[in-house]
């Protein structure tokens, strides 16, 4: 099949100042992947390469750029999944390392575990050869206004709806279908603004933030993470794929269905096993895009699409 | 409705030395949990008060007596969940505290978060009043046994197939449906012995050892904690009952489901939201038990169900 890669930049209430550096973001991610795919390589690899783009992009809450907790600190994590066989690698309470998701993949290849947490996975990154970074030189401008904000008015659980939070949306994931029909999802985040220290979102936690299945399709997700988790968003719209709904629909589905529940926003990316593409949020604003046929499609808005032409390297394995 | 309660108390290749002390430990924890409901208790306060009987218990691989890492020390992971608003608490990466069930059940009431790991998760127990123990406090001798049979002849994920693992098993959990016809769910494990340190495993991801929901019903899960993380096991099983399978239906094909893909056994525990009971376990043991109508079910053999008599209070709101 034609391979394909579909990326998010976050759901949430984006500021107009941000838009543009969004939609930038998102292109570039996705034309990483895309490369990636088309010269015949994995999902996986394609994945984790549009996530290390947005992770070192301050327009995104992961990697650099990432939100601070209560006492000022990135704490990030992120999660990879290969849909051939259900492996899993996934990292959280990382706060001075630049890729998380990167070091997700690794867990992924070559421990016998799935989650790896604060020291255990700093011990685990280091032994992989990952280098650390002072953790101020992940933190932007940005993230410290956010803080501030937070602090003055922040009100928790309710950063998508009804307040402006400048920095804390903008989880990052990518869900991929290579031209092997293997199907992998990557997503990483810095989590929401003021959190306390240890706190674990949805984006670790596989199901919620993350789920891929070569017999049925994969999703990414990003918004409230504790509604999310709750919800297992990813794994309710993979379960209403594989009971007959197309990507889109089980992905409407299941955004509007745990909006009503639980009344925090989210959004999320899917992609059935056969290359079909579902998008939806309830949050004001999410940043995606992706590219099929020679041709980039994005947005931002409800109800906007965006289409370019995009010349790349004819797919290997069309 | 009739309130109902049942736990398990871990599944794996449990050696016959084991055996009697499990059934023991089980029969005891779902009395205190089946007390509490009988004079109209919530589903939550029950399900905690049957874990902890077991956190206390050095048969049960949770609080005393749980695993060790390969640093030799104890590292628990616990999680709690309410059918009626989704609402979680969890934490994991705890070390010296004797009841991780009641942090979490803390974290569910009193934080804005679902899941604390670590350090994060300390400082929110002490803020609760929870005070600390001497790590070495919660280390049994079968732990230490355990951690030194895996480091001469371990194998990293095959803990419950192939292997006896004397103290690598033992995960526990209990399912409550109370007199308003609210479902509850809680599980606590000290993980797999031999683990990394930083190892997170399914029980505090929601989906995966934990799930719960009103309109459907509750599961916790035991084994092989990476395969059911991948699988989601828990929430699968909630979307078979929601599609139309009873509790035990939905429950054994989620678990031969898992075995079949994965390669790797487990067990779990399930009620639909009118009390009926689901009990499965490709493991080769699993102690359960539950209590309905005045007489206790209990086992620990693949198709073996004892049953006596059991004297309790009349459940209040019957």
């Amino acid at each position: 099949m034609e391979p394909i890669i579909i990326v998010h930049g976050g759901a949430g209430d984006i500021p107009q100042s941000r838009v543009q550096g969004k939609l930038n973001g998102v292109k570039a991610s996705v034309a990483a992947g895309q490369q990636i795919l088309a010269q015949g390589g994995s999902a996986l690899d394609a994945v984790e390469a549009a996530v290390v783009l947005m992770e070192k992009d301050e327009y995104f809450n992961a990697g650099y750029g990432s939100v601070l907790n209560l006492s000022g600190e990135v704490e990030m994590e992120a999660s990879i999944m290969c849909g051939k066989n259900l492996d899993v690698g996934a990292v959280t309470l990382i706060k001075d390392f630049s890729h998380p998701i990167s070091i997700a993949h690794k867990v992924l290849t070559n421990s016998p575990h799935s989650l790896l947490g604060g020291e255990g996975a700093k011990i685990f990154a280091l032994g992989m050869g990952f280098s650390t970074v002072p953790p101020e030189s992940l933190i932007s401008e940005n993230a410290k206004n956010a803080l501030n904000d937070f602090l003055k008015h922040g009100e928790f659980g309710r950063t998508e709806i009804g307040i402006k939070d400048e920095g804390g949306v903008g989880t990052v994931g990518a869900v991929a279908v290579d031209c092997n029909c293997h199907v992998a999802v990557a997503t990483s985040t810095g989590g929401m603004s003021g959190k306390a220290v240890g706190r674990i979102g949805d984006t670790p936690q596989i199901g919620s933030g993350t789920y891929a299945d070569d017999n049925i399709g994969g999703v990414s997700t990003t918004g409230h993470g504790e509604s999310i988790l709750k919800y297992c968003l990813a794994h309710s719209i993979i379960k209403l794929m594989e009971s007959g709904n197309d990507a889109n629909t089980a992905t409407k589905i299941a955004v509007d269905g745990m909006t009503n529940r639980l009344n925090n926003t989210a959004g999320a990316i899917t992609l059935s096993k056969t290359g079909d593409v579902g998008i939806n949020f309830s949050s004001n604003r999410m940043a995606w895009a992706y590219i099929k046929s020679n041709k980039i499609f994005y947005g931002i808005e409800k109800n906007e699409v965006h289409e370019e032409e995009y010349v790349s390297e004819k797919p290997s394995c069309k």
